[in-house]
């Protein structure tokens, strides 16, 4: 029997799925993951995203963070709005904005322009060294450069190993009583009881449990230089603009098929592949008749050990404690 | 009998009804004015725009002037998704956009920080002269600033004179053979028939009508400025952000209640008034139960001789030819 120490899911929630321009199904881009204390991140933020926070009921309030992979306006023109958003919510805690080049200026050029001044500090972080990483809580972010037509990034978010499972049935039968000993058995401390018995930590304990990793990448053509640190990610999120014939036309606009990102999630050894950002000519099927579940299947083909979904709008994500690859539902 | 020269409605598509933020079965702030050869000008342009085009089935490729009232964000947050709309409709003639100081430098600036490349000239015009005036065609714009906290411009459109009724039973009846002659006599030149009669033009017309007038404001407290330019208009589109008990926060805030939007009806002698801009607090009542249709019939307590209404997000009003204030429907 264990219990005591499983972290909540971290929950994904897919605001936008369409690449380029909305259609009538799916917004432009944005992604928000929810961690277990209620704080939320938010991968990029394309044009209507305030109105996805409404429409799925995700709080404003609790953005502290957002990741902004790259500047072209499917992914940021949400912005101006969303900080809105979040100012009217309430929130008067800082919000770290991080970005390319350019994204301090065109925020700040918005918002002094259009008379808005928010409530809360707006702590802007460009970009300009692969491998920028910050550790936030128990979660460190990194960024790293991927190939498109203008500058872009790939976030890799993961977690501080955990604590091994803890074995109550155990504990109970060893004579420790409940309360703080069990944390610091916990935290891989040995506790002295009050009969002088020395209890180790792994007599209670399973060993550390390796933290969740995320991999959510902007648009790409190439994303070799996140794969060292995304490896045997838990979750990766790859675009697939266009569909497995059409290699040459994705590479030369700075996209990936779907094959192109089932072949980087098997490369990663990903637990779970998420494709996101279709083009619209999906929608009801293309000249072709090719849909979203062709490119599901031409992805999968690609990586026989990785589970392969695709996203849509208001779709929630759980990542959870284990390390299955989450559940998906909608929202 | 008369026939011929009657022209389309110029229809109005209401594609965002809220103030400051979206709600739920609400957006933020634009309108469509659709002439009769197709041409469409955007009046104002809150984020999500680009979302109501596609869901109204509006041609954003024949979208030629933007006129945007001010800057705050729910009035301006989706110009650049809008032009990025109207380039991917494949649109390559010039379009207009006009608006406060300080709109070029916003669109200009986030254009390229995005990498946005507009395929068609955008021209960029602020107003810095009250009544800036221009013709289009058979109409003609002037921009009237109003009281707001920001420099805010309410919008005059004005058609020219059109020609008189034609009766074509009497053009028959005097033998005059249909083709070019009914058209100059429409344009007010007497014609000479093969057998040498000579006809003059109110022998078959009857006088120019006054073109139809549309005064289309921005957020105001006081739009005293527009009156005389606004004077005896088919169509006032009013912001009322507040009820009528709320005049001292209205006016505190740069806002109207919803009577004062019905006196300002009554003084240019409007023949309908459409109310707009709510607050999200009149979607379900607010805290006293006041909604929606409450403002309409404060309003109308205020301007007897006019037609009130209230706008709703893809509602569309025609105004006819004829001079009856015009019929609304859902898109």
């Amino acid at each position: 029997m264990a219990a005591g120490n499983d972290s909540a899911p971290v929950r994904l929630t897919f605001l936008g799925t369409s690449a380029g321009t909305p259609t009538r199904a799916r917004n432009v881009t944005a992604q928000a993951i929810q961690f277990d204390d209620g704080r939320l991140w938010l991968l990029d933020c394309g044009e209507g995203t305030q109105h996805q926070f409404i429409r799925t009921g995700l709080r404003a309030s609790r953005v502290d963070r957002v990741l902004i992979t790259h500047l072209h306006g499917d992914h940021c023109y949400g912005l101006p709005g969303l900080l809105s958003l979040i100012a009217i919510s309430g929130r008067t805690e800082p919000v770290e904005l991080v970005g390319p080049p350019g994204v301090a200026d065109l925020v700040r050029t918005v918002l002094r322009l259009s008379h808005n001044h928010l409530p809360y500090r707006l702590d802007l972080l460009e970009l300009t060294t692969p491998g920028s990483a910050e550790r936030r809580g128990t979660w460190t972010w990194s960024a790293w450069p991927l190939r498109h037509r203008v500058p872009c990034f790939g976030y890799v978010l993961h977690e501080d190993p955990r604590a091994g499972r803890f074995h109550l049935d155990r504990a109970q039968a060893l004579g420790i009583p409940p309360g703080p000993l069990y944390r610091r058995l916990q935290d891989g401390h040995a506790v002295t009881l009050a009969d002088g018995t020395a209890i180790a930590p792994d007599a209670v304990c399973e060993p550390p449990r390796p933290g969740r990793k995320l991999v959510l990448l902007g648009d790409t053509a190439d994303s070799a230089a996140i794969a060292e640190a995304g490896a045997d990610c838990d979750l990766l999120v790859h675009e697939a603009t266009y569909d497995a014939r059409r290699a040459d036309k994705a590479i030369h606009w700075g996209h990936s098929t779907s094959a192109m990102a089932g072949r980087f999630a098997a490369a990663l050894r990903a637990k779970t592949l998420i494709l996101t950002h279709f083009s619209g000519r999906f929608e009801d099927g293309d000249a072709e008749g090719v849909t979203v579940p062709d490119l599901v299947r031409e992805a999968a083909a690609e990586c026989p050990g990785t589970r392969v979904l695709a996203a849509e709008d208001a779709w929630v994500h759980d990542i959870g404690a284990g390390s299955d690859g989450g559940d998906a539902r909608t929202a």
